[in-house]
């Protein structure tokens, strides 16, 4: 809905031809005729929003989020050029009220438009999600202290070494020095790009042959996850001892 | 047939009521009356046999190769008593030309009774196979000249810590303090046993949920066995790296 019901709840206007409030859903899009900020919410004249963004989508046309999250969620071919439309005249509306709306700017199609909305109405900034996840739990200090770094993922593949949550704890750990190790419910093949991303060494938690259901069995995954990594250790151990006696 | 097969190939003569040799199979067991060894080869006399035997079963009764295998080979309860049967009265015909002949001795059920055959008619000696193995290949200057172990197994399990070949190598490896590595196609929970045997750390190789097809793709365990070795040793490296810094 490119983020405007989130936008009325925090006082905005949307007005349709009807001089109605825009309905809930992509479909309150059509037809906008006005925006209006005179109800919005005062506190937020104080606030700040970094926003957890991992997309790069934009709003409109083939990159944007109608086209390319449309079809995931069960819009067919016309549905996608009908909300495509109304989200470009969206944009042209917001661009004549608020001059820095840019709905070609990396992002902006995130989360079906709320990207466009907190960037235009909300003067938010998209950060990568693992930046802000960092920071807000204090890993870095975490890290300082450590003598070791334990990162994992469900699945670790060519994605995580461009930068999912294991890839920016690896780097972090990195800048002090402390070695990697990344458990796994499974392992692609382009994993191994994760190696050069500061991950020192990765294993998968999985015993046998086993389905995705028991796999993904979170008794099963929790026992897993502390064998793999009890044997983890006992080889780190044994080099220990090993490079000690020599 | 309790090793008749075998026996009758090397020269030993097996007659029935009918003046025959007896027929291949557990069938030619029936109805034995005599044993000959005048056309035994004349070689067998300078032979040593050291038979790899990894079971303790007996020649007969409810412990013995008919009642313990039998059925596994599609034999119903009346089969496994008549071949019982006949294993009883042949080891008892065994005995009165050989009276070294003991069908309670531990092994004698091995193989359908080739166990019994080896240490009644051959003069053989049954060990446990990883011994003669590991002789047979050298593996002792093998593992004194090594830096490091690897060992595997398709399925490690409670069975292996009691044993089997990896177990066999790590007792064998510790004797000159190396580290053992274990990869495996699976782990069992009772594979933690093998910690106290000497395999220092262990890893299953499978990369995902994966079907036991899949898993058993010759390919396949070839691929993941080489990511997952590479893995341990870049763990290995990661250890020594650190443990050198400190």
């Amino acid at each position: 809905d490119g983020g405007i019901g989130m936008l009325q709840a925090l006082g905005f206007g949307f007005w349709n031809r009807d001089g109605k409030q825009a309905a809930f859903g992509a479909k309150g899009l059509e037809g906008l005729v006005r925006i209006t900020d005179d109800t919005v919410l005062p506190e937020l004249a104080e606030c700040r929003f970094r926003i957890a963004c991992d997309v790069s989508n934009v709003l409109c046309g083939p990159q944007g989020c109608s086209a390319v999250y449309g079809p995931q969620k069960g819009a067919d071919a016309a549905m996608v050029e009908q909300m495509d439309g109304w989200m470009e005249s969206y944009a042209l509306l917001a661009k004549q009220k608020y001059a820095a709306a840019d709905p070609r700017k990396e992002g902006t199609g995130a989360a079906g438009g709320l990207g466009f909305a907190f960037l235009t109405f909300l003067n938010g900034v998209l950060e990568p999600g693992i930046g802000i996840v960092l920071d807000e739990t204090g890993m870095e200090q975490h890290i300082r202290n450590a003598d070791m770094v334990i990162t994992g993922e469900g699945r670790l593949d060519g994605q995580t070494a461009m930068g999912k949550a294991p890839a920016g704890v690896a780097r972090l750990a990195k800048k002090y020095e402390k070695p990697v190790i990344a458990l796994a419910g499974s392992l692609a093949k382009e994993a191994s790009n994760c190696n050069r991303e500061g991950i020192d060494a990765f294993f998968s938690i999985l015993p046998g042959a086993v389905s995705l259901d028991e796999a993904m069995n979170p008794q099963n995954a929790k026992a897993n996850l502390a064998d793999t990594a009890e044997q983890v250790f006992r080889l780190w151990n044994t080099s220990l001892h090993y490079s000690r006696e020599q």
